[in-house]
This record gives C-alpha cells, sequence and structure tokens, in this order.
C-alpha cells in the first residue's frame, strides 16, 4: 500500500522556503506545498530564539521522502533545519491519483534504483 | 478504543471553506474546526499554480470521517480537493468526551446504520 | 525507539498561548513552538461559538507528553482545552539529537522518577 505524507520545515528566511517549495513542485518530488507564517520559540546556542518563521508543508508520497529531505538539506539556511515527517491517510482516492501521476514523473536517484 | 482525526482540506474559495465548516458543525459530524490561509504551489491541468488558499481543519472522531468526506466532496468546488485525514491522540479525558458528547448527537446515516 | 511529538493546543487569549510556549520552554519541556492564528467553530455550552483563537504547536519527545499536558492545563483559561498529540517521524538524525540535548537538561517529575 502506498502512503501518503506530509513534510514540514520552519525558516526565518522566506526566500529559503520559497527556493525549497519552487524546486520540489518543479521537480515533482511534491504534488502541493503550502506556506505559512508562525511565531516560533526555541532552544539554539544556548539561548532561547523568539522569531518570526515560515512554516512549509510537503504534500507527496512516502517514495519521495528522501530525496526531499535532501532537498531540504541542500537548500536550507539553517545548520539543523527541523524536518517533520507525517504520513496521513485519505480516502479520496481521485487524489491518490493526482499525487501518483505528478511524482511518476519525477527522476529521482530512489526511481533510478527501483528501475534497475 | 475510539479514534480521534483531524481532517484538512483547501479551497482558494473562503465561502467554500466557511461553508463546509458550518455545515460539519451544524450537523455535529465534529466538535470543532479551524480555518487559516496559506500560500499554495500545486500541478493542476500541467500547469504550476501558486494561489493563495483557506486551510480548513475539521476534528473529530473516527466513525464520522466517511460523512465529512462525502460533505466536502458534494460541497466542495473543486473537482478533486485535497483532503488528509491524520489520526491523532489526546491524554485529555475531558475533551474526548466533549467531542463524544456532540458528535453521539448527530444523525447521519453511519449512525443509522448502527442503530439497525 | 524514542518518539518525537507535536503537541496541539488552541486558546482565545494570546496570553495564554504564550505563557504556555514560555513555561515548557523555559522547563526545557519542549524544543520549540510555533504559535499561529486560526479562525475556530466549536460547540461549547449548547451554542457554536465562532472566535479566533491562536494555535500553539510544541514540538518533543514522547516522553515529555505528561508534563506538557498537566502544564497546558495548568495555565490554560479553558476549562477543557482541545488537547492534541500526534507522533511524526524525522530522517533528520540532527534534529533528534538537538530534541535530546534541549529535554535531557529538563527536571521534570517524570525524570526523577527514572532516576530512582
Amino acid at each position: 500500500m502506498k502512503e501518503y505524507i506530509r513534510i514540514t520545515t520552519f525558516s526565518k528566511d522566506k526566500k529559503t522556503v520559497a527556493r525549497i517549495s519552487t524546486e520540489v513542485i518543479k521537480e515533482k518530488y511534491a504534488a502541493s506545498t503550502h506556506i505559512d507564517k508562525v511565531l516560533s520559540s526555541y532552544w539554539w546556542d544556548g539561548k532561547v530564539e523568539d522569531t518570526q518563521e515560515y512554516r512549509l508543508e510537503i504534500i507527496t508520497r512516502k517514495d519521495k521522502e528522501d530525496i526531499i529531505v535532501q532537498t531540504i538539506k541542500l537548500i536550507h539556511d539553517y545548520d539543523v533545519p527541523e524536518i517533520q515527517l507525517d504520513i496521513h491517510e485519505t480516502q479520496n482516492e481521485d487524489i491518490k491519483k493526482w499525487i501518483d501521476d505528478i511524482v511518476n514523473e519525477s527522476n529521482d536517484i530512489t526511481d533510478k534504483n527501483n528501475e534497475l
């Protein structure tokens, strides 16, 4: 059974989340992304940071997890970006087909390995 | 064990998400809903759409999933609406009781079948 | 295997969610928190309430669940606050280490019991 996932990351820099979003969509690693703003607090370097961040949610299929995590790490401006993965379900078969149609066209290393 | 879920959908049209929210609350299919705004990117019809959408989260019990998915499909203005389902847990017994009290009063087809 | 979680609560009162956020971060029960605004509808006291709320997401490790639920109940201005728990995964080992480094320094009752 195919699993569908949501991958979430955060950055203070709007351009960073926009670049990650554009890349995963352009390469068809994901069918859709959603960005909004949050007020974040977190420990970093022994101090509490209170700052506005942009939250990016990436909706895709489980087999695209690795390439998306790699893409986030490559583009992200943080040394240690938060990357959360939630497995979700859907009863909407049309949406599964829509996600499949898109990500099946992507051309990542995982796909290439599967073809061997 | 009863399961508690979050169902999420998105639309460009604020009235659409408001109508779905009003319907699932009015009919007591759900105990609460939350709406916010996101910037979305997605593939549709061979092109990337970048657009503002409204995100609707519906908090309810697993046995209301079918009636809520039906309600979303009926009211939604998209041909293929994104419908995500997350199962969540809670340690707050009072909230489970609150959700149960509300959705037990709803009168959907699933309930009617269960009564037979 | 350690599990990593997201705990979500809502309040109309910005100060309430800020106080909960400050407390769980200060005490190192959590590594990070995120706050945003939503438009909520819910049944309360036999009526539907439509109101703006602040949503607080707390990112932490599963063993901090109890102390965080206690902290929310203690500080929250609602009699029955919504408290949702989602278990999420991460492929980012650095983030697990970051969360572990922070919450391992916290000093809650659960930790004290574990030391006995």
